[in-house]
């Protein structure tokens, strides 16, 4: 399975690490590449920082999610990426972003991530997966 | 065919739908798995709450806009959901969803819904789909 | 390769035009069905309108970005699209997203697009591709 990361959308980030966690867990390999806003959460500090604009609108306060999550069982983001970079998940930060946006591999959380790639690592592990998606 | 709906904008419910159903009518199996926002819009009442807005902004008010669709001979939402199911469509609620948002299966629209499920049933769903995706 | 383009955001129209330009530079085929607002950037002017609200969020400037993707070899969205056709991709309108927005094909680059096509056309190419992306 691959999944490019497009958004920084906490919501998009859960769907793509619940999906990649859930498929290591079904003993498939799982790659995640992270480029434009996804890759900015990857910035230290960046799981942190207000992103639940959108689950506020529902009517739902940020600490009224956590509660809900907490009891879903369901790990923070953090929790999520730590688990999938160790149950051997590929955590991949796109170059041209960090360019465009100059951001540096020093800026990133390194412990994280597995390596830098462009668009043709992502290719070339896309065509090996059964299941591409874009989020 | 796999889609999963996270989407609740209903430009993509639309795109979903038409693609999905398109699916079926050439002979193939398609399945929905609706999270989060695309979730949402299956509560009881939740197709009809306004969510053109995006549309609007394109100068096309809600009204112009139905009677567009009409004259494409595109059906409603209402519509092409039903047809999907009736065509042999599946249609999965996504349980941890349905947790975290303290949705109950009562407050969902069940006539539509085949099934909850979590992530392993999409994965399996997906893992024999010549197309998935993520809207 | 085939790609749905939806969504009419520049970030994300650059990030289907160098995946899909990157498939044709690897020896794939690949198609772009450009639907709703991602047609609409394909009407005549439609590439140079403002879109990158969200890019400035990030406190980049137009200018900045521009002086950024050229720095790091990212050609304009105009050169992508032109570069991509010329290598040999396939660019389809939408024909229903035609109907409901009103567009005419005097309306859209015609330089640019292969073909009109409808849902079938789009599944059929994808039931034959090893990567189907919605973006």
């Amino acid at each position: 399975m691959s999944i490019i990361v497009h958004s920084g959308d906490m919501d998009k980030l859960y769907s793509a690490l619940i999906l990649a966690t859930g498929a290591l867990a079904m003993g498939m390999e799982a790659s995640l590449f992270f480029t434009f806003w996804g890759l900015v959460r990857l910035k230290k500090g960046g799981l942190e920082r207000g992103g639940l604009s959108r689950m506020n609108m529902l009517g739902l306060g940020r600490w009224m999610m956590r509660r809900r999550m907490k009891r879903a069982n369901v790990a923070s983001l953090e929790r999520l990426l730590k688990d999938f970079k160790e149950l051997g998940g590929k955590i991949i930060a796109c170059d041209m972003t960090m360019e465009i946006m100059g951001i540096k591999m020093e800026d990133l959380r390194e412990d994280l991530i597995t390596d830098c790639g462009a668009v043709g690592t992502y290719l070339e592990e896309a065509k090996q997966s059964r299941i591409n998606l874009f989020i």
